[in-house]
């Protein structure tokens, strides 16, 4: 159940609302929208007794949500939602693209700095680095702990990039929040709901990738129980699943990318890195992501691959990095001609220099376009 | 690295090489087997240092372990391993099928009672019920907790069966290992690696079931995490895999079953109500499981299943579940004619008033044979 | 749409009721069962104009069929399909499991005989044996063609089993209907209409394999396809499927040969040596796929198989297969002491001193059983 | 067994090398590249003696090929391999894209002209239109036959494009290379190595599309099938593989788009209509093909698609077919304001203003310098 307030409505009739909700015994999720803001409720079993709440100052109507999942649903939020981060352009979900890169695993200071530098140096906003890794064998390297994490704050501190990186279990989460700037929540623990709620209850984003096997679905509903225990700062990630082909490690599945577009407010991006598993499927598929409309990419990158503790086989060298920024600029710079790039974030061709050109062709007016006259 | 010692080696001088063992600051794990003992080493980065360990009283050789699985494997324990529960003729691994039923969750006293007494007097030796529910949706109903292991106690109590459920975190898995027999690890969670290794220093067997897309390998892997914590009490579970096709919900891997008997030691059973989604399927999927040679079978049962608060459509009726058992029961007894049943856990035509017939025709010589040929 | 006829009608009306189809354009299908004949209609675009066929002599009433399918499904004939072969007692989808056993390919005369005797002897009742194989590479073996088909057509004379082998084109179709018993059109050719609709015009039986990705549907209409051309005597046959899983060579998917029996009057087969791709694996699912309740076996056993031109690594030695029928021969059986073999197909304990114990337990009723129950 | 002759090698030269080839038993394939013919030999059974060869005047080396694929393999050739069209630009394989559309079938002359003068004026160098239709149901519309091909000719005609039209068995075959002028090869026929072979005699070129679930050294086998046989005028097409994924008919697999390109000197292109089976897909992952590098698109566009015969679900309107090619102008067209185009065919940045520039950053060298590094 969705309940949609006037585009006037004061913040006290917000507030009201909610507590009337929560008298109810639901929880209320207000978001805040371009126009308007519309509460989702959960926490109901079955049916939701709206009582007098449509009647009450400021609601517009009511709307019965009937996918499984509401909170991540565009019903509820028409605008895409856009993670922004205090004092500092970057952002995740914008007009730009987000470029989150660095090693698989941060195996030592050394290693971690001079990867920094060189993705920092190529344009990448955020910085990556597993300081808890998921292993497939228990005597594997799995990661300098709260060292990494250390680590990785100095590189904030140094570099100015903000960080991204896995949490594994509720310990893990706890550490990693203190440190980071967004928490990571990893293919293999998309279904581990403990620490999806608990995700959903730290004051960080979170990134979530999607499943080995996961459907579009199961992915959604994940991202559901995180926002509904009030974590709305969501950022949703691609990264290949499993299938029969042997060609690549996984086999990345873009067309999830616009399906996700159509069905959530969320941003989602791409990882190219695990989703080919071969450094040199990286680049064309970081060009085919930025084409079909993800919101950024995750890469891995690696001054020394062939001796990386994990993962060494998709990380790019450095100067591999530097040509996929060179190769994916067009798509997220205006032209330094001053002519105005038309190719924005591969979605639709724009002329930047043109007022109000954002607007005209934006995403969402585009695919809504598109579902009135096909669904 | 694994030190098989001599048959003959005393407690002593298993004793011995392990504390020499741990000085060179790795874990020993001493499992016996029935010829001999044999201890594999882990904790190592890289090659094992082994010093004197081969000169030391009672040590037969030293065995270099090639394959990423080391604990779980049958380079280290030739013969099947046999979880046996005090106190009681149940066993999981041995020459008898374990037969796990039960409904999917614990909703009540009443529901699981009526479950219980029906599965019980049917021929189940153990129960199963969850009491935390792994669901695809925050909104779905997530088990009754504590409670519901209260009653799975009661339950025990009761019927005299063993009680098998699931733990999704670490705070469940303290509650479900003072209450139950067998701490389950859900497929969603099989490489939930912190809950693995809590469930390696858990004092109770643990059931790991197959991830959704889990290679063999991987779920060896998985078992190994648990193995290596120091919990050699393990059983595996087949339960489907994520496929294109449609006509069952998961594709039921039944291949899985020889290919873990050749490489492990541990007993591998097959769930047959997840395995396929469909009630109708259960009953010729239990019978092709036990002809593969299972271990055992973990059924859902429900009195009512249309009214079941999860996975309804595929919990057999008590009616159903008779039928089940009655249709392997050859399978799994001695016929009352007081002839010899000639098919025994589906592996060997076995003549049992023959003396020594067990022998001959165990499982174990009869893959040897094989291995030597094939491979 | 189908017309069914009364249970006394004659042949006559029958023949009325097939001309005044035909008359309207379309095509009729006359299919006899154990209490009355049923008629299909195929060749509509759309809806079946009736006319006043219901009024006809003989009618009993008209069925329209809902599913893509028509002629393969249960609603066209309750019974089970059952290929008989005149002047032998070899039969596929009767009471007797049919096996089918022989190499992958017909190399030479020797290695073919050798074969066939062993297969023979064990109990074989027909053999299989490629003269034209449908192979990756184009550099590879291809079958020894019509002199392989000559060879086989020697073997049916001397060891008096039925030949099943593979067409891969019109061509080689028109000469293996004339050597063989059973035309098979293989997993790569399943979605080879034109192939189908040449098959479904041969007199003899063809045997059809699952597709490596077809769903339930497609496979059930690619024999649709065959029926529809007027071949009635067709055989289905499971083969394994593509998966992730790397532990065998294709995923044998066993749940599909209930659920083809929920759908379709067909006999239903399995191809173990194919569906795992592994000599140790054959055995285990071959008793699996009889305990499921497969109406038979397709099984490759070579002589030499270290040094077959093709798939050798899943061809049995002789002396396996002996196994396999020695450990499969209870379930098709009498038991040699006159005392009921209790363990019939995989399907059902019945017990067949007792009078009418067959039909008591066949499988049609077990099923509706089910039906009426669960959907 | 490849004869690399010497860059200044005559015609003669390369003739009297093949003559003995054949007088060897084998049968030569010489492939012209820019610097030098090579002649890939087949028909061999296990290895090529090669006699005198090496010796032989103009030879400068004999290579052995590894691998399972010969003529298709970038052994042979280094150059990609583009197909021309005689008397018109168009061209696959080369610097422009290329861009196949048209409805799924051909239904009537007017409705296929409709969507010839609509995709003909949005710059479309390809009619595509199927006049056979391999359909899962024999009760579906299965094509207009030759009736369909003679509309098609009729549009080459009018509109001047080339026509792509599939055949499904060698008498369609037949006629399809008579009117058309590209063959098409279905995914359901992949491995109908018959019929490839038969392609591999035409005198037309053959597109070659994957199938359903092919693993990339099967879809290249299969090429090498056609290639065997003196056809070398051969494209591949990526249309997505069957994968547990529902949001989606097929799950596009654009990876194989690089794999293939690393492997084969064969052009390769994508069909986002069956990639994805939905229409609100084909334009992201459309700009995402060519960005990934493909070398062209296959593209479903009807002006009717709700009353489509076939496929209308992922039929784009005539005006979404316009939104595409203005997307992916950019991409393939030299900017007007005549500024260098710097995104080209999703590959390279290159500076067409620059003299020589097309050769630095062609696709070639790019993935050789990685091939150095990586492999």
């Amino acid at each position: 159940m969705l309940v949609v307030m006037q585009a006037h409505a004061t913040e006290e009739q917000v507030c009201a609302v909610c507590k009337q909700i929560e008298s109810f015994g639901y929880r209320p999720h207000a978001i805040p929208g371009a126009q308007r803001t519309a509460i989702g409720i959960t926490g109901n079993q079955g049916e939701v007794e709206v009582g007098n709440l449509e009647e009450m100052p400021g609601v517009a109507e009511l709307i019965r949500v009937t996918k499984p999942y509401k909170l991540v649903s565009r019903d509820l939020k028409q605008e895409n939602t856009v993670i922004r981060f205090p004092a500092t352009d970057a952002a995740i979900g914008g007009r730009t693209l987000a470029i989150i890169a660095g090693p698989c695993a941060i195996e030592s200071r050394e290693q971690a700095f001079a990867v920094a530098e060189r993705v920092q140096r190529a344009g990448a906003q955020f910085f990556r680095g597993g300081a808890y890794k998921p292993r497939t064998s228990p005597y594997s390297f799995q990661g300098l702990g709260e060292a990494g994490l250390k680590i990785l704050a100095e590189i904030r501190e140094r570099f100015g990039m903000k960080i991204v990186t896995e949490a594994v279990d509720s310990e893990s989460l706890e550490l990693v929040e203190r440190y980071a700037d967004v928490v990571q929540i990893g293919a293999r623990n998309m279904q581990n709901f403990s620490l999806l709620k608990r995700a959903g209850r730290s004051p960080k984003p979170v990134l979530l990738k999607r499943g080995m096997s996961a459907t579009l679905e199961e992915f959604l509903m994940a991202a559901e129980y995180i926002m509904s225990e009030g974590n709305y700062s969501l950022v949703l990630c691609e990264r290949g699943v499993r299938t029969f082909a042997d060609h690549t490690r996984n086999t990345l599945d873009l067309s999830l990318v616009p399906a996700v577009q159509r069905l959530s407010h969320l941003p989602i991006l791409v990882d190219p890195s695990h989703g080919t598993g071969k450094r040199n499927k990286v680049l064309p598929l970081s060009r085919a992501s930025v084409a079909v409309g993800a919101d950024g990419l995750l890469v891995e990158v690696h001054c020394d691959p062939d001796h990386a503790l994990s993962d060494g086989a998709q990380s790019l060298y450095p100067e591999q990095f530097d040509s996929l920024m060179d190769e994916i600029r067009l798509a997220i710079e205006k032209d330094n001609s001053a002519r105005p790039c038309r190719l924005y974030r591969g979605r639709a061709l724009l002329d930047l220099s043109r007022p109000g050109a954002a607007q005209l062709s934006s995403r969402i007016p585009r695919i809504r376009l598109c579902d009135q006259r096909q669904e």
